[in-house]
This record gives structure tokens, C-alpha cells and sequence, in this order.
């Protein structure tokens, strides 16, 4: 395949951020294409990106290298990681984001030497070190010329929901841009997912299949395109009539 | 000319909707430009969806293939629909948006086979049909191996402007980023706009040919980039001013 | 080294402006790869432009092509303009933002004929004369063709930081998307920045060299990436604590 090199970051597009992130790549990786995936991540949203980058990073095709920058810890003594998983190759921050995407039985970690981080800014380390390694990855040099191999990256807690016989006990961890509130209950939690009661904050939703099984307005749980339940309003917005995350979500299986 | 995809959707940038677009692209159709037009259209916004269509897919060359997914029915008995005119292929729900980009007169329908919607999720055509559909018809598939001929798309009922001698009354169909406000009374409805009157919400607007014929902060009304009227404030917003959708607007000619 | 155009625009992404550039870029330079460097810039924001195209323009390769369409003057008689400078050329309105991104020592300046401006819309020059121009640009034809040299460019009037002694004095001029407070204070401008005090709206704020320096949700300031004074807040947003433009912010070295 030829090489790509995707951006997602929590740097929005109003400053100049995202575009010297591109004007190094396009300098160091001439013809590289550069792919937006997502800029507009809630600055620092650990999970948001998590859970961002999961729904998209796994359709690109292998050999793309996906640089994601979303640091709140930037200038700390943090590392730099490349993680290479299923043949993509994702640089960025050690912080729990880069090793929560593609599963770690399938996956290597390897730290960005300290080298790279030597005489740079203290503040915009995506432009003066995520986005060089990115480059130099989408140019053919091999993982182990940038960073040595380790054995624990940051690993990320998402909340996890936890099951008793046929009640499963979750919460709401992320609101997409629809207001659907996206929950941490797994499509396969319940094995079968037939007969279920669902509510949220002890309020009862419809589970259905789709937003097209209710009427406008009307609110619908449903296991959504990421392999998590969902509750979402159709042509409205379940933030506004629910609210956001935390809030606690009950699946019960009944048949 | 060489293919490229361009992308619309009102999925934003903050979750990884655009991205799972955009990695299936790449993994289908290595090496096509993908060209973001817009994503944040409002959500499930069809008629202002279909304005910026109309003002940004024209200028593109024959041969480019669009994906354009706003979707409020996702998941219902809505069909999938690529429109061809002009050179250009639309791929996309069949909602309305896809039928009203380009004349009618020069296009022709085609419903996409329903195998292509079997064993998908039920919230998201865009990453499951759309894409690969476009994906295929940018790398050379021929529409007939996707989609039947049909005659009768769903077409969007636009608010129509009305003329009665010398009088035309139409309304606010969309507000631009920039608080502009774009009526549905199309340029050439007075066959001359060279003396005309116009008001909104039956107060008085200054007909003039752009910004700078007012001062900054105040109102004017012109012919739109788009080919309709427009009311705008220079340095400001005509939506603070007056008001949004809907609002009536009257145009006379007197000379 | 291979062309590339890149776009930085006021016009957001749910309108179809955008769209309208790169149709009109894909068919007049086919094959050249379109790069977003920011469209969300502030409305008519001349500043806040600026500010994001230095801090990304330098970074791209020499033979880029830079379209900017920030425009509150469209349609009056300003100019168009082509800078050359380092082997970057930048397309847009005469208006101060052009002539501001690189050394204009190192650059030299040329007026668009107004032919490029006839029988074109009053309201939409991004389309109808940039990116053509920026297309013609990239696909070799020189700047002697499509513009005429001059001497005085409009420049834009930035606040000056301004200095007595061990004193200076400067001001916000930005304000990011991260709440994060730009001033016009650069780096140099105390030879040493080692021992400092820092105070905005006459209130001491802690001289650090990154957000690491300070626990989440407390205030610091820092020489930031662009190479100004910038007052942060860990986490958090500095204009929430303390205001936005125009607030003014001290520096005193007293090492």
C-alpha cells in the first residue's frame, strides 16, 4: 500500500496548529497524503480521542501512519510512543490515548528516544516531534531507527461496565456531536442482545435497532456503529433530554 | 481527468464519523484525493445542505465522485441513491439533498442494490455503504453494477418565491457562517435588479451589489455568490439583526 | 519540489465556500494536493489570521502555493496580491494579512491585474479570482503574468510590545482555541528570559517554561511556539480567569 499519513488532534482549526503540524509533513514527506481525521476532539479529552480514533483508525489500510496529538501534558517528563498494530503505525503522546486503539495483544510499543525531544519547544512537541517521526515513518525508516521497544505504555481506565446474571451496569463515557450519549456497555455483553430492557438514569428507554424505529423526538437505545449501546434521540438530542456523561445506564436481558 | 472523492456530511469534526469515511476510502480506493467539502453542516440540515452543495460541487471537475451523507433516516426503508450529471457522480441517501444539486434535466437516477445495505450496521450508511459505493465508482466500477435506473427520486420541497408583476415575496432559507441571510429569490426572477426595493420582515434593506457599499454595521441586500438574494451587515451579522429562517422578504421593481 | 495549495479561510465548514475553492482548484490544477491549514478563523479576523499563518505557513516546503481568503473588504476596490517570499507564494486580498507572514525584506509584492477582477462576482473573490489565480500559480505560470510588482503592500498595524529598561509593556492580541492568551511580546525581547515576572490585567502570573510547570487549573506564562508571551492555564482557559484582547500584560526582568 502506499504510505498515508493521517492527523487527528484536539487543536481545532481556528490558529495555526494543525496547519504546522501539515507544513512539516509536507516538507519531510513530500507527496505523503495527509488525511484530516478529527481536529475538533474537546481539547484534552483523553476518552473522546480514544474513543474517536477506535472508530476510525481500523478502516485505513495498513501501512498508514496515523499521528495523533491530544497532550495535556505536554513539556512534562512524558514520553513519545509509536505503536505498531495491524500494520498501521500511530505516533504520538504516552498518554493512554495510543494504546487504547488497536488491541495490545495485537500490538508493540517502542518510546521515541529522548533525542528527538532535545532542543525543541516546550509546548508544541506535535510540530517539533510527533509530526518529524510521523513523517520519517511515512518515508520508510523503520520503527527501531526512532525508539526503543518497552513493555508498558500509559494505559488509558476507561470506566467498565460490570454485569450481575442479566443486569449489566454501565454509565454514559462520551456525547458525540449528534448528542448521542455513548455508553460503555459492549454489543456482546448480554450474548444476546434480543430481549433487553434498557434505562438511563433509571429512566426507561425503547431499545431498538435504529433512530428510524421511533418517531422524531422520541429517545432510542440502540447498539451503535462503534459496538457500544447507545442512546440517542431521533432528530433531537439525548444530551439535552438526558444530560451527559456519567450518567448511569441498566441493560437487563429478559428473554 | 483523474478521479478524486469529495466528502459532505454533518457528522463535525470532534468523533471519528469523518474519519471512518475517510479510512474505508483509503482502503478501497488507494491513492484517490479525498477532498474535504463540508461537515459541519447542522445536523439532518437537508435544505442547507443542499445550499452548499449547490454553491461548492459544480466547480469541480467531471469525473469527481461525491459522498455526501446527511442522514436523518438512516436505518429505515430509505433507499441508497447515485445521481450522474454532468460528469459527476453523487453517492448518498436518498433524502432529497442528492436530486437537487444539479438540473434535473441533466441527471439521471440510480437506486443502489439493496445487497449493498445487508449485513450493515444500522446507523451508519456512510461508512458502510456510501463510502465503499463511492470507493468503487472512483476506481472505475460502472454505476449499472451498483445501482438500478430510477425515475423518481425523492426530491426536496425548497420554499418557492412567488411573483406577482412587479412584486416578488420569498423568505430566509439558510444562514451562512457569517450570520448572511439567503432568501429563495433567485436573480434572474426580476429579469432586471437594477432598480429595485427590498425588505425583510417588512423593514427596508439597502439594495446594493456587495459589502462595501455600506458602512461597517450596517445592513445590505445583494446578489448572492450562490445566484440568490442575500441580506448581510458588513462586519456583522444580518441573523443578530433580523432574524433567521423564514422571515419574509419582498423585493419590487420601480424602474 | 512538488506544488501543493494550501487554503486558510474565515469561512467555516458548514457552508459551502470552502467546497467552492477547491471545485474551482481540482479543475484548474488537477493532480495537486489541497492542503487545510485553518477555516476557522475568527470572521474577518485579520489578527487572529495572521497569528495562525505564521505560526504554520514557514513550516511547508518552498514551491507551496498559500490561498488566504480572509476578506471583510470584498467587493471595494482593495487589491489582490501575490507575495513571494522564500519560495512560498501566497494569493489573496490586500488587506494586511498577506504582507504580514514572512520578513517582508525577504519578500517582494505584486498587485493581481484587475482584469483577474472584471465580469466576476462582488461578493465571492476566494472563487472567482484566488483560486484561480493560486491555481494558475501552482501549475508554473509566473507571477509576472497574472500580477504587476509594487512597493506598498497594505500592511496590517499590530500593537507594539514597547520597552523601558528592565520594563515592558505589551497586550493580548489573541486569544487560542484552548483559552490560551497570545500577547505581542516576543521572545528576544529581554536578550535574557531567565529571570522574569509576568503579570496580565496587573495581576502576577508565574513565569514557567510549559504547562507541566504548574498544577492543573493554575495560570502560567511561557514563551510560546509562535515565539510571544503566552499566559495559560493548565487544563483550563486562560481567558475564562482572566479576559481576552487588549488585556494588558507586563514583563519585568529583574536577573
Amino acid at each position: 500500500m502506499a504510505p498515508l499519513i493521517s492527523l487527528a488532534t484536539d487543536f481545532g482549526t481556528r490558529d495555526g496548529y494543525v496547519g504546522a503540524l501539515k507544513g512539516v509533513l509536507s516538507r519531510l514527506a513530500p507527496g505523503v497524503p495527509l488525511i484530516d481525521v478529527a481536529h475538533d476532539i474537546e481539547p484534552w479529552d483523553l476518552v473522546g480521542a480514544v474513543l474517536a480514533l477506535r472508530n476510525a483508525l481500523p478502516h485505513f489500510p495498513p501501512g498508514s501512519v496515523h499521528c495523533v496529538v491530544v497532550d495535556p501534558g505536554v513539556g512534562s517528563e512524558r514520553r513519545g510512543l509509536i505503536v505498531a498494530s495491524r500494520g498501521h503505525l500511530l505516533v504520538g503522546p504516552d498518554n493512554g490515548i495510543l494504546a487504547s486503539i488497536f488491541p495490545a495483544a495485537e500490538s508493540t510499543f517502542h518510546a521515541i528516544r529522548a533525542e528527538h525531544f532535545a532542543e525543541v519547544s516546550a509546548t508544541f512537541h506535535g510540530r517539533d516531534v510527533f509530526a518529524p517521526v510521523a513523517a520519517e515513518l511515512a518515508t520508510g525508516r523503520p520503527v527501531a531507527e526512532l525508539a526503543e521497544a518497552i513493555e508498558s505504555p500509559v494505559r488509558l481506565r476507561l470506566p467498565v461496565a460490570s454485569r450481575a446474571g442479566n443486569l449489566v451496569k454501565g454509565e454514559v463515557i462520551h456525547v458525540d456531536r449528534y448528542g448521542n450519549l455513548i455508553t460503555n456497555i459492549p454489543a456482546g455483553v448480554l450474548d444476546s442482545s434480543r430481549h433487553i430492557a434498557v434505562s438511563i438514569n433509571r429512566k426507561p428507554v425503547r431499545a431498538g435497532r435504529t433512530f428510524a424505529d421511533v418517531a422524531p423526538g422520541d429517545p432510542v437505545s440502540y447498539w451503535g456503529s462503534g459496538g457500544l449501546l447507545e442512546v440517542g434521540v431521533r432528530e433531537g438530542s439525548a444530551r439535552e433530554m438526558f444530560g451527559g456523561r456519567g450518567l448511569p445506564v441498566e441493560v437487563v436481558r429478559y428473554g
